[in-house]
């Protein structure tokens, strides 16, 4: 499996991670003269997609415990990680991934507070595999949802409270300050600057990879 | 919560597992003059019953990868327990599962090999919940499967080797040994003596709840 090609985007709604995921593509592109392998997550392949639609539709005549929501994110999470991402890496692919493991340690370990629930689980299901780079993109969440409503409906996730949303951005912010493999960028900064530094850090990982 | 009133009957493809459900809930009813909530696994809850139907549609297109397998079976277990067991059992009523935990311990845990997977997520999902009566109803694998295979085409499953049938068997038989809440009933013998077996050891549990 070739080192240093699995990379992701991690952020509130609203952070600007779409945009993020356009540069860093176009920036992986010109660098190797081949596209990444792009996910989403959750979801990614046809089941984990099927996944994914079941844990946004969830309703309060059958509400998703706390258990199982988790317990759905890491099935996908590891049938894209079986099926796409792993396969992608063993023929020298870089993988871009909108979203993976430190999500869930976001929202549902710091958000719901399920963290022993949530390690456990990741623990268990990935079995320490994980991004070579993660570029978290740091917004206040009050700044971020403005942003995400202005988009359209917000789905059953965004409509959590704002405290929900504090907690997750705490946990990331932890985790980016006890992980090297985790950058912190400025998500509030204006777009030329977020972009600025987002090129930064790939020059940084790509040089080191040489 | 009530104490006892949680029993699951479990056993391989064609061990006559309907049969002894039918004859359990007309037994219960008889004794409390009430019919048992009925559960089967995985299912069970609508969300649970889609997450079923993920299980058994998997093909190779996207091969279902093991730790997903299991992920899933929980998930659809922690929302059946959630939703449909334990708020059964607070209001007093029995309840009585075709299939639940032991299940996946010898399906996937002993059938695949995935024993220290299956534990672990069991462990973490279930949180020590469990039955408090369960009768497993045993049968040679190549007994069964011919039975199953009578009544129509066998689903993904049902379709592994016969090796795998054995693990499972195994397994089961090991619980049965090691656990006094699992009771074996040999469903090999002439249905009449089945029926007597399963009729003694529901008296026997109900007496104890006296």
């Amino acid at each position: 499996m070739s080192v240093g090609k699995f990379i992701v985007i991690e952020g509130l709604e609203g952070a600007g991670k779409s945009s993020a995921i356009a540069l860093v593509k176009k920036i992986i592109t010109e660098h190797t003269e081949a596209e990444p392998v792009c996910t989403r997550e959750p979801g990614g392949t046809p089941l984990a997609e099927k996944i994914r639609d079941l844990v946004k539709v969830a309703d309060d005549s059958d509400p998703l415990c706390d258990e199982a929501e988790c317990l759905l994110f890491y099935a996908a999470r590891t049938q894209l990680v079986a099926n796409v991402i792993k396969p992608a890496l063993a023929k020298g692919q870089w993988v871009l991934g909108d979203r993976h493991n430190l999500s869930s340690l976001a929202y549902q370990g710091g958000g719901r507070g399920l963290m022993t629930l949530v390690k456990s689980i990741s623990d268990i299901s990935l079995n320490g595999f994980k991004p070579d780079l993660t570029l978290y993109l740091d917004i206040d969440p009050r700044i971020g949802l403005t942003r995400a409503a202005a988009r359209g409906e917000l789905d059953r996730i965004e409509t959590q409270k704002i405290a929900f949303f504090d907690r997750a951005r705490e946990t990331f912010l932890s985790f980016a300050d006890n992980d090297e493999s985790i950058i912190m960028i400025d998500a509030s900064a204006p777009i030329e600057q977020v972009n600025q530094a987002i090129t930064e850090q790939l020059a940084k990982h790509l040089s080191r990879l040489k």
